[in-house]
């Protein structure tokens, strides 16, 4: 297999992760061409302006066509139908990633790709939450954990190939299965977002009575509340590929907020103080354990994180 | 009443709150004298070395005597203790002032005081997740909202006084009365609070099972839970000061987490896009209008607010 210097690498959407991943691609000269494919045209023209492709193209043929490595960067549920489509016109040898952010879907897909293609799941763990094009950047994926989920298919070969673009742009290799990986990020990504929207709400419903609570609403709301602004259309593509897990994180949670609530209804302040205190130890802990790791630029994702397996 | 230039400002308590409003006062030369009173003598070594006050004290009865304006900055109920205490020993024509995140328990225990003193509750809108003097900063205050609950008492000079010292390090005042702001707060700040602190009892329970949760925990972990890390008596305090409000929104709160679960449960996608659209665009407008404000320091607060009365 070519190193990734020698590779034509293909991306799939230009959104927010894609083109992100395109620009680091280019300006650090990672491979021998990036090529950018999206159903927008003025995405291309936007990428072409900013040196961010080699080629674009809105022809998902001319643009997979002779590409070592083909990258499909769109909602979950785009990822697994782009699979179907891509199936008959794929190079043998093609090594075929995506950034999707459930796994066993996908990964179920991948595996119904032709013989000689070469599938391997990822998920970098980063992004904001701001969507699309326009809120791409260099430098996006320093520092971040990115999940790979090779299939039994998947040859030694193109896991390093995908460790090696993946540590080219900053971030730290994590080699998972997809339905543990689905496990882990329902708790730390799916239900954050659930329990900002729900919040979100409930701060709405405060002010049809007082409209004052915009206002006042300050960082805590700020932080909590902030991935509640993520594209819609991405987080229910991956609520509903991972909808069991899901819900069993929300239950969980549930289960912890009506203790907090009969704490503070019972004014059990001992119990409410120990409760509390747990939880700000841990997430101190958690915290410092993340800032004693140096990340290369300047630190948005945390710690180079130690390999799960 | 003489202008803020002219007076001797007094801050009982030097943590995060207290040190950082002390750092601002005598930085700027805002006042005719800083005093800070702490119970920590390690405290007031430090806070001398750094030029943080002009006099510093354990001494409560020396650290008062002479103020013009006492500010009270530690948890809700040492507030409250600390007003009795202070009753006897303050001059007449002191203004005393706090700093505590809830508000009509401070107010009706100010309303206690001798006639001769003109007490005004205040709230300032901002803080971080760690406490305590070596947390403090100068700049805190720039940019947030301070929230001044006046008594019916309270004169007219006294509400200037407290709004030109919130103004004069940065902050913008916005009058309320204690019930109405206890209310908003509930909102906008207690309940993430209690959010934060059920997601990382809930990653917790995950990272029983698979201790890979914590490697994987990114962005979205991180904002969400980041008030879980906040100081544990300062958020009992206020807790316990404002719980029929914090329990309402807890109430609230759970009913649209339980009808996110339950369009997921049923797989009900066009009610669950609109819903979590819903919030998407709500808390992307609270961005925009938040950050279409120009901020004095960097925008670490938002906009200024107009006066919420």
């Amino acid at each position: 297999m070519k190193p990734l210097s020698e590779c034509s690498v293909a991306v799939i959407g230009l959104g927010l992760m894609g083109a992100s991943l395109c620009i680091d691609l280019k300006k650090r000269n990672l491979c021998r061409e990036v090529r950018g494919v999206t159903r927008n045209f003025s995405t291309i023209l936007r990428a072409f302006h900013e040196d961010a492709v080699d080629l674009a193209t809105t022809d998902l043929n001319s643009g997979v066509a002779g590409a070592d490595v083909v990258i499909l960067s769109t909602p979950v549920r785009a990822v697994v139908k782009m699979l179907e489509t891509l199936s008959p016109i794929l190079w043998p040898g093609t090594v075929v990633m995506d950034m999707g952010s459930t796994k066993a879907e996908i990964c179920a897909a991948m595996d119904r790709l032709p013989p000689g293609i070469q599938p391997i799941g990822g998920h970098p763990m980063t992004g904001k939450e701001t969507a699309g094009y326009a809120s791409a950047e260099g430098g996006l994926y320093e520092g971040a954990p990115w999940v790979l989920t090779p299939l039994p298919r998947t040859s030694k070969e193109t896991i390093e190939l995908a460790s090696e673009l993946a540590e080219a742009i900053g971030a730290f290799p994590i080699t998972l299965e997809p339905v543990r990986h689905d496990r882990l990020v329902a708790a730390i990504s799916h239900l954050p977002f659930l329990l900002a929207s729900a919040l979100v709400h409930t701060v709405s419903d405060s002010g049809e009575e007082d409209a004052a609570v915009w206002e006042l609403a300050a960082g805590g709301f700020r932080d909590t509340s902030r991935v509640a602004a993520s594209d819609t259309q991405m987080f229910l593509d991956i609520l509903v590929t991972n909808r069991e897990a899901v819900l069993e994180q929300l239950d969980t949670l549930g289960g912890h907020l009506q203790e907090l609530r009969t704490l503070l209804a019972d004014n059990d302040e001992d119990s409410l103080r120990s409760k509390l205190s747990c939880s700000q130890n841990t997430r101190a802990e958690w915290q410092q354990k993340k800032g004693s790791f140096a990340t290369p630029a300047g630190g948005r994702n945390g710690p180079p994180p130690v390999n799960a397996q």
